[in-house]
């Protein structure tokens, strides 16, 4: 977990990196139990715009808040902000990459308001989701 | 799924409710492999401010997604907005509420702009999660 005291603005997130498989949509599709056909019935997501099954956009967020959970911790579970758009979906065999960057410090007396831009997007360098993060820090833990 | 012409500023989304569980929270941590203490190991999370296993929030996320799909169908799945602030947890035993509410409809030629007012609570109607969603309805879908 980094520390206030790590962070800085322009400094990047550590990065994941996933891939994305049927297996890994069903067990999400089970544990959400969100058993929408485009994501996990094949013959009937080809008939679809889709053109095929695909992630749940949530199981991509869920990426990015791991990512955000690694890095910030308890202050992220308990009072974080989140303002996402889905752009485009996740496909079984993609790997997609969830990244981050601090854009933003706003130090109070009490507490770090710290900003963060955060992306999920796939091999091909397509974005899957934009958005923006923000946690408070306490100054003193 | 609602159609465009059933919607109305003001009109409330169909509601879910969900129950919360251990084992839920156990089947969505190896979903999206979020293994962090606080949500699956008890005697860890006693330890902690959190005072005991507490869900991820992506997974209360998910209801509210859940909500949006059934409603918004594919408008939903691909190009949603999703603005959220994490207040905070839910834990084994709880029983939540997700609900949602049209506040504006902004039309143009093509589409339609819908934005919700989207709240998870739990059964002592305290705030899990609190937030804005938005979907684009093409006219001619």
């Amino acid at each position: 977990m980094l520390q206030l005291s790590d962070l800085r603005e322009g400094m990047k997130l550590p990065e994941l990196k996933k891939n994305i498989t049927q297996e890994k949509i069903n067990l999400y599709a089970e544990a959400s139990k969100d058993f929408n056909p485009i994501h996990i019935n094949e013959a009937f997501a080809k008939k679809t715009p889709a053109g095929g099954t695909i992630a749940h956009g949530m199981l991509n967020l869920a990426y990015i808040s791991e990512m955000l959970t690694t890095a910030f911790g308890l202050s992220w579970l308990k009072g974080g902000r989140l303002s996402v758009r889905f752009k485009a979906p996740a496909r079984p065999g993609d790997t997609i990459t969830v990244s981050g960057k601090i854009v933003r410090m706003q130090k109070s007396d009490v507490e770090t308001l710290v900003t963060c831009d955060v992306l999920c997007s796939n091999q091909k360098d397509e974005q899957i989701i934009t958005g923006e993060a923000s946690v408070k820090i306490k100054a003193n833990p």
